[in-house]
């Protein structure tokens, strides 16, 4: 059974469960129309079902490798590519001014999660460019917009985003990577980046790098970083393109997965580049673009899960040991039951961050930008985490074919593991959440907290069983939350920060099982959620438990000790 | 930092912890005193040190591979197996008649895990080996012990176990392979086998094959099936190889993990097999060599476990990010600290399942191989899970360099990641342990689970805390037991499985760190227990609540449903 993209799924969610009415009552996204939103959503269903899909396990069995200084991309990726970019998919969420859509990001994620669960070696490349577009919108000059922004919004050029150093990972603040003026304006950008994902290619005709690096005497720390844009090939005025700048790949990296996706030691002698934003202003500057990232992030996540999971129930159904096929024994339907279960909780975890996202950008509520800030570390590693946990089941709903790579089960477990690693590890997320997005003492954690127990409230009549459930989850998050806020102990805190966020996410898919069960009560949906709430949100309470630990125990064992 | 076999640890536990001085008290297992154990276990990790560890990247690199039917094995692999034949182990629990050493099972299952750690895709070779030993001891004619268990033991030939055809996996009584009576004395065995380890290799002169297929008229299902002994080539009376056998490789797998490893398609064409143990009598006599082959496969997700932990621990002690080591981040410091809490754990009860085994075969009590048999698929599932969780966290803490081939820590992901499958999906071991296991009523469970009291209510005046939570999780365990055994409905126990047999882990890790803590109060393995108490041990309370909640609602989406 071929993969296909859930455009039904992401239909109901947006009508019934997300509150995309509100999106599309605002001004800014009048135009994302019910009509609009469903006939996009198709469009992209039917691009991933029959260009994306079938270059899968093409990109995996043909990896991207490095000739004569040239990356060449699997077979297929070149005409995938142009298709993605002549469908508009690139430049969905770009201003119409530079030959984009505009789509709120609660269309824009629903696209990029089909495309990951379709192809999500290939399907990196439209994610950074969108990102890169929409970092360039907010932090770039008139003419270097004018300049760049058509050409990334068509698909013509590409985009990557340059952080890590050998030396500085997690740690960006320690990334040692030199900008020197050139007196005209431009800057001579020199350093070593690794991790680069799409650092180069064969699908398109340039590639933009935005490159982190430290002009002169710039203080220590991320404070002393800015951002600059240097291109493979410099253009000219009229967006031909000029001389080849002084960039090149050292090597590509022999991953675990994703082999269809090129991932580049960068090297940079001197190489021009634009500022971006203010100088030693680098890091708001790439946050606008990490943020978008993390959501697709956890995005690609679930996209790789419901790809795991489709081709695990397909083979399911088929494969008869004793009396029926293996579907019918209780453990595999637990394993998929389950994995249903947890898809839809990633997915609409995402898509709640990417309406607040849109509600925050179209009304500029502060209210909205916090939901979206607590949001998007929770749905960055709960949806890598669910595509992780998804394949895993995937493989051992496959039995033996499991472990054999002709089936691909196994691929969707190597190729997502990344998830959980690049854009931030989420332990980095979770110390995100636990730290930057606590410093409003919770607040914003307990409005949302005070809508998940209202909902719980008015669900009590007809659905009293799953009604209580949540409310008493949230309840407990509460208390922990307040926990939490008053640990002046930061590393206390973050020992506790990664089963936090999970609980978090677990109460949230509670919360968000629940309202499909209102939506379409008695159905399908009322019996997932039903399996949710009964098996998976009690993980909850050792989560939170786990949480409020502390850090002490953890150095109760010395260095030695821990290795003896 | 290079794989160290936990020698040290193995000495403790046998000592302090799982009952060791009982085995050796026996009259069977006298000669495993103290002193001669220890002995064993220095020079097994020595060999796992030295020769053995250096081969496990290069085994991933340089896949087993097919040539013109015959498998060629990694470079390397042939001299590290005449060590391990040479030093005795691959005979270490043989019967010294035919040249073992008759080792206890705590022994050679300690011996085992450290083999796994250091190169798991080699060790496969000897257990299989171990557990054809073994099955022949008990079920083959003295003409075939004579002629094939010296050689066997010596590590001379190598062995297979072959049960699955392609329409037979989990159902084994579903195998059509038959063997047709020559009028000799000898059988013509004709079929198809799949996954078969080591199927075939250069790094021995003979391969004795296993194998189970029907004779003429036999009943449908397991009560149908024979067990047959094939040898690649036929031995003459004198152990000297004579005439080639039908037997050949059809392929070998392209596989996650265990490059390595050859795992064959074998095509037996009126190949010439001798009967072992009864006619139709097959599946007890494979018994023999699965339980055996369970045990170990339990090991080798411990031991995977074991190779990963130390080398992220290595990876985070070294690697710096912000201010210091990252092993000094909270939680990174939480990961290593349950990657080593659950690696006790699993190992721990691998080793009680071990001394079960040797208690039941020295003093043929019906109590011990009760205990054997409840811990025999809990061993295999906690310990490949543990392998699984372990590895995976591992590639976590490296951060991007997890994803990346060359540190070797994706590797141990892909390795460990069959033992969950093979030997019995983890998902069979469940069933195993719900159904058969608790055929008893649940007796045995309640006699260990007695113990486990006895042991809190021994540790409450010097351990409070731990003692309390232990003892409050057994009486959980026992309630779910109760449950169980009362549900007569078997899809309803078989979907709380899977949860059941995880939290019965659990219990017993919590159980068995405690000990520990008694053995050596105040110091690191207290601060371990607290640690796996606090943090692990509570995940039981979920884990029960769902392996009680029957099998309704996993069919309360229709396959269509499941599929929309």
């Amino acid at each position: 059974m071929p993969y296909r993209a859930p455009v039904e799924e992401f239909s109901f969610l947006l009508n019934n469960v997300v509150g995309f009415d509100e999106v599309s009552a605002t001004s800014m996204f009048e135009a994302a129309s019910p009509d609009v939103t469903q006939a996009v959503l198709v469009e992209a269903g039917k691009l991933c079902d029959e260009v994306l899909a079938p270059l899968q396990r093409i990109g995996d069995m043909h990896p991207a490798r490095l000739e004569n200084g040239v990356v060449r991309t699997p077979p297929g990726f070149d005409v995938a590519w142009r298709a993605i970019a002549q469908g508009g998919w690139v430049g969905m969420a770009a201003d119409p001014e530079f030959g984009g859509m505009a789509l709120p990001m609660a269309v824009t994620s629903a696209v990029n999660e089909m495309m990951s669960g379709a192809c999500l070696s290939l399907q990196i490349a439209p994610l950074m460019a969108q990102g890169q577009i929409e970092a360039l919108q907010h932090h770039a000059s008139d003419e270097i917009k004018a300049l760049y922004l058509p050409k990334l919004t068509a698909g013509e050029w590409t985009a990557t985003m340059n952080l890590t150093e050998p030396q500085a990972g997690s740690d960006v603040g320690a990334l040692s990577s030199k900008a020197q003026p050139n007196g005209d304006g431009t800057y001579a950008v020199t350093g070593q980046k690794i991790y680069i994902s799409w650092g180069d290619h064969d699908v398109a005709d340039n590639i933009c790098h935005l490159v982190l690096a430290r002009l002169p005497n710039a203080p220590a720390g991320t404070k002393g970083i800015s951002l600059f844009l240097v291109p493979k090939f410099i253009p000219n005025a009229d967006g031909t393109l000029g001389a080849q700048n002084t960039v090149k790949v050292v090597s590509l990296e022999h991953k675990l997965g994703l082999h269809g996706s090129p991932t580049a030691v960068m090297q940079y002698d001197a190489a021009t580049g634009w500022l971006i934003g203010e100088k030693e202003g680098g890091m708001a500057a790439m946050f606008t673009m990490m943020n978008n990232a993390r959501l697709g992030v956890g995005g690609q996540g679930t996209g790789v899960a419901e790809a795991a999971y489709q081709q695990a129930l397909s083979y399911a159904r088929e494969r008869k040991q004793g009396k029926s096929a293996i579907v019918n024994h209780a453990d595999v339907r637990r394993m998929l039951g389950t994995m249903k279960a947890d898809i839809y909780a990633a997915r609409v975890i995402g898509l709640t961050c990417a309406v607040a996202i849109d509600m925050a950008h179209a009304t500029g509520s502060a209210d909205w930008q916090a939901r979206a800030a607590l949001l998007t570390p929770i749905a960055k590693a709960f949806g890598s985490d669910t595509g992780i946990a998804v394949a895993d089941a995937g493989i051992q709903v496959h039995g033996g074919m499991g472990f054999v790579e002709e089936t691909g089960a196994a691929q969707f477990s190597r190729d997502v593991r990344v998830t959980a690693i690049y854009e931030g590890t989420n332990g980095i997320q979770a110390m995100d959440l636990v730290a930057r997005k606590m410093a409003d003492n919770g607040e914003a954690a307990h409005r949302l907290l005070d809508e998940i127990e209202a909902c719980a409230e008015h669900a009590k009549t007809t659905l009293p069983e799953l009604a209580e459930a949540v409310w008493q989850a949230s309840e407990s998050l509460r208390e922990s939350t307040e926990w939490l806020v008053s640990e002046r102990d930061m590393n206390a805190r973050f020992a506790g920060a990664t089963c936090y966020l999970r609980a978090f996410a677990r109460v949230l898919g509670g919360y968000l099982h629940l309202k499909a069960a209102l939506a379409a009560p008695g159905g399908p949906r009322e019996a997932l959620a039903r399996l949710y709430i009964r098996r998976l949100l009690p993980e909850h309470i050792a989560l939170l438990a786990q949480a409020q630990i502390g850090a002490d125990d953890l150095y109760g064992l010395t260095l030695e000790e821990l290795a003896a």
